[in-house]
């Protein structure tokens, strides 16, 4: 058992600024404890390993949470249709919450007292990350070097930054560092900042690491069907290919697959982030953005209208708790299970064709649905008068001709 | 002036059914005008006037509508991002109160006490269409003949109606039916009922009127920049052509072309209808997909935060009223003018790139807008201090502390 | 078994117009099964049946309905803190979808085909009767002969009405109606129409039933405490009583009591009908007004902040619902589940004055609460860092400050 | 024009803290200017104004805002019936943004670059006292002694400030502190802290000073009627008082003088704080709770149906902005115009008794209204036709229908 007063877990990636906080750290008199998450990201794990090693760390932690973040965070926002603001689809919002777990875990473990990340000081992740923490363990304390003047008035920019690395012997990164910062992990990659900072000019050729480029996608569209069971997905087939694939992890990676060749799931937005600010973020989901059609699909033969309507009213709080760092709160406990038990009758398939950017449903299927042939046939009449469409229609007419009565007379 | 008490504004098509009743009403003893209302599908306005008037209408007027509904009922959705369900544009629910202010102020001109419609008694368009008649003119009577069982127990398939068309020389379609049913305006083509009843098949090739299938769309994406003043569309400039579209009504055609040729706007649902059954609609709207596209953009670059939520919300029950008929209703005059207002400040331009089926937004601008990229710029620390966002996250963790207490208190 | 084809189930209510009803189901050819409801109203039950029997009724069910109606109905409205449009408790809403459920039970063990009811065809109870049964049994006819021409027109006023039943041997009220209709069960009475359709003047002297007048309430206030568990009734202990009432009918019941004693719960509202149409109703719901006193605070001190923000808004669809006659419906059904869950912590007791018409809370207190008196007190810090707060403001102010900027920028 | 750098408006009550703060910001090398804000609070406004002088203030300003709240806070609040967490009035929260906006111009007035307050780091009013002043004046700088360290710890309690007095010859209270906090002004009074901290233990007698205790309010009832014209109050008669009363101002304290005759208006509650605390409150608001009664009442007269849904909508949102400090914020500008945008229709006068602590509505009238006697009546059929609500409960079960099919299917 480390000395709590001493021990800090630091959420370390492998790269230079939370190389050089894991040494600053240990400047201040820590015992730093590095935790690595691997959510899917390309990165040599074992090396960093042996960096932070190499820079001191007491002990480095590298565990897989790829299953974990799909089945527990990515399953759960698959189900919500969450999306926030219209259009972003939380890839790195989704993921925070599940680091945070990890760190916990290993702090509670060690029995540190002290937790620290590389996020900045105006974005979003700072917040998810500290929310996180302060949820998961109340009297853990934060050490967030990018918010600490001390810190970031030392090391304004990358020059001063690479002298203290030079200084300590952290290895400098070889290839010179791209104009803007990305985030990555199996679900999504974002870019921000640098050069994107202008959000009237558009990102450069070849920024994008997990789609190709629509118009460089395959001319060949695929089909594939996806399998929903009260609201999870639970299995995807590739036309063309016998397998089924029914594990979690693999049923993303093969819509992250498919949908990545075809060039789905870019977006370029402008969104608001919590602290108040506007930021430009350009975003590749592949295999969330064929999810989501193909959940939002089956929701529409599935779900009663105004059970839909509720519920979209709860997903769209669901998007702001998780874009705002709220995965583990009251609320978003509440509004998670309300949305589980709305789903109790999304179970069936969706078949989807991906080409060039595009993801087009071609069909839905449910073994139990409120879609009724017979009843909204227009050759048939089913169990249904069309002369009761007369008075509901009246009725529902009623007020509207009150109000006419009513703008006459105060005219 | 026409006798009031028999005088009836039929809204007429063209087509078989609205023939057959126009036949049907004066068998009934009416005086029949027929309203037909010019919004942009293929027709031959003067060959439907011609048949109108040989079948026995006292009086044809056709209208040129467009322009109007542009105007009056697109711009102020376009403005709102309207859409159902998350997926459908309402190209057919705008056009509905665009029809029946024209038909009625036929019938306040004529003074005729009725009005009629061939809409169908199971669908959404008898209701729009009625209870705007209601609305805008409350003491109307509507006469609905597929709501009537003396009519449509007569003529329950296309076997007797042909048979009731061939008696009273209503001149037959030469091309046989297509096996569903489609409905057009400037905006868009749905297609629905028949083969398309199963929301398992996807609908046949060639289906598709305003749009080019995305896989045989031009392999050159087209670029075009539309400016937006108050939230409405003031401006098309179209990569490669210098002529710059001002003109409303010019403006959805050029959308309706470029998107169109790229194969944008297609899409295949189910959905609710108002009198609460689930339906298969499959739509293009290639121009409000791109003006939606475009819209919703620059509002993220304009509109504050938390006025975003707050308008979001109207938008939703905006869409829900149109879907439902209730555009002549005190709801939606009250929402329409709310989300005018929220509009003041989105006023810029938005660039994006059409291709084989998708829209992309390449970058926007506004002369003033929230976005500031000092304050949010990584490289430049603004008027911002970091420090700041460690109170921020310290106090909202204040409520997920004590959750966390509570949590453990009952546990 | 009984012939299906010839046996009608009506709600029966021993008055007037069921007992006409009766008659006259019996005149079209009907087998008639009388249903008669406890739940709670003044009723001279043994009379109504034998009356009922003597009119030809082939069975007559007197059902006590009255836990049911407590347990099943009522409960869930307390636990939501329904309310409509802002005053309306929902006394008769609640007591419908009770009715329905005994009647529908009937009709299946008697095999009914039918079933009927004395409700008028421009109320609510109408909606509520009938959409029930249909959700419950979706091949029932129902016969509603205030919406049968042939029924209303034949009998348009009380002079008509009293002929038939003079001619039928049907017995007349011995007093005279009052000049308004009234609907009582356990829980309220409504008084509505006749004179207290004009909204502008207030209902006559001695109308109330179950309230005292607050004029002549006791002078001296009382003073109870009801305690909760998971947002329901589970004990009042009166002050001044030993007795622990913990039966929830007994409960219901001394609310009433005490509630009703001192003048509690009396409205006098305009309110909006399904029907849309504006209504002027007058009730009195005496319990049900302490016991929502007494839970919306308990829930204040129990319920997170951002848990009951979503919790109200459900509690406000959930109102619509039921008041529109909806409780068996997919929408209802959700809701009521999802405000169930918010529920579990809300346990604990509130003490309440009542007072000559007023409800005061006095106190509460819970086991376990989100309350914390020494993070709050103003006389000691707590777990709290006031300079937080202090980056919280100015964090919040960020967008402020943005749009102070915008503004002048676009002056 | 004073040295910007060195000059600093302090919002001044008169009392302890404040006069401490001043001389502490004397200390601290300030030029101190005293806003003291008259907003109908018992106050010697003209010895406080020695007093601050005396305490060395450069320039005191006493400032009559009363009409000033009455017409541009309390009024919007009136006319959005808003109301906190179903029960709180916002008296206090109305007046921050008040006296924000006077502190405000005299900071601009004698070119002040530095405000302070003695707002407590816990509560709401520092957050409403500073985001008022960031928006209105973005570069200001904030002074708030309880949020800073060097302040709040070295006085900690109340001897210690006694000390602090004593040795700056601060004059101290005379009557002994009572042992809970408040707050007041000519819309009400709020108790907090202290002994009320304890949320199980009622308050003490005789800590009310607007209100009589509903027990020692007269025997006797009052009547009195007001009139809104769209949605303002725009007179008040009092039965028994030939006098109409039509100043703002004057409107405002009859209803107050009334209201607390008669004991209206008290509360006791637990409430969620913008920090995420909860805190006991005990407010009397005796005219608003009036008025507000009033004005829901004419509303339902009044509004639309679905219009009164959307505005309900808004109100929640309004009064948690109003709450939270954001009066000066584009979400609340927007939904304020909004909110004044439904009352168009709202006019007309409601006649109310008040009573021992109650307000009861006797009858309301409007010159134009949705109130339709002969449609609703159950004496004359008006223009409606029952059979037509066949149709409308029909056609709304069909969802029913469906949902009971697919519950059969799926078990």
């Amino acid at each position: 058992m480390t000395d709590k007063g001493k021990t800090v877990v630091l959420a370390y990636s492998g790269g230079l600024d939370t190389s050089c906080i894991l040494v600053w750290l240990r400047e201040q008199g820590f015992d730093v404890v590095a935790y690595l998450a691997d959510l899917g990201q390309e990165e040599d794990f074992e090396k960093a390993k042996r960096k932070a090693t190499k820079l001191g760390a007491k002990e480095v932690v590298v565990e897989d949470q790829q299953r974990e973040l799909v089945e527990d965070f990515v399953w759960p926002a698959v189900r919500a249709d969450l999306v926030y603001e219209d259009r972003y689809l939380l890839g790195t919002a989704l993921a925070r919450p599940c680091i945070v777990r990890g760190l916990v875990r290993v702090a509670e473990r060690v029995g540190a007292g002290y937790v620290s990340h590389g996020a900045t000081g105006k974005g979003n992740d700072q917040i998810r990350f500290e929310l996180g923490c302060y949820a998961l363990c109340p009297d853990i304390e934060i050490i967030s070097p990018w918010k600490d003047p001390e810190f970031y008035e030392k090391y304004p920019g990358r020059i001063e930054l690479f002298e203290y690395a030079r200084k300590h012997e952290i290895p400098l990164p070889i290839t010179p560092k791209a104009p803007w910062s990305m985030d990555a992990n199996i679900l999504h990659i974002s870019y921000e900042s640098g050069i994107l900072e202008n959000p009237a000019t558009h990102p450069p050729e070849g920024i994008f690491q997990l789609t190709t480029d629509p118009e460089k996608a395959p001319d060949t569209p695929q089909i594939l069907t996806i399998t929903f069971c009260a609201g999870v997905p639970t299995r995807v087939s590739v036309a063309g290919d016998a397998k089924q694939v029914t594990d979690p992890l693999e049923i993303l990676r093969t819509c992250n697959r498919i949908g990545g060749q075809h060039g789905v799931g870019r977006i370029d937005i402008v969104e608001n982030r919590f602290i108040g600010l506007k930021c430009r973020g350009v975003y590749e989901s592949p295999g969330l953005t064929v999810l989501r059609a193909a959940h939002l699909d089956l929701e529409a033969l599935c779900l009663d209208r105004e059970v839909r309507k509720i519920k979209a009213h709860l997903s769209h709080r669901m998007a702001e708790q998780v874009y705002n760092g709220l995965w583990y709160s009251p609320e978003f406990e509440f509004t998670d299970r309300c949305i589980a038990d709305s789903q109790k009758m999304v179970t069936g398939s969706v078949t989807l064709k991906v080409y060039k950017g595009g993801v087009y449903v071609l069909g839905r299927e449910a073994p139990v649905s409120l879609y009724n042939k017979e009843l909204v046939s227009m050759d048939v009449q089913g169990d249904y008068q069309p002369p009761d469409a007369r008075g509901f229609i009246r009725i529902n007419a009623v007020r509207l001709r009150e109000h006419h009565r009513v703008k006459n007379a105060s005219n």
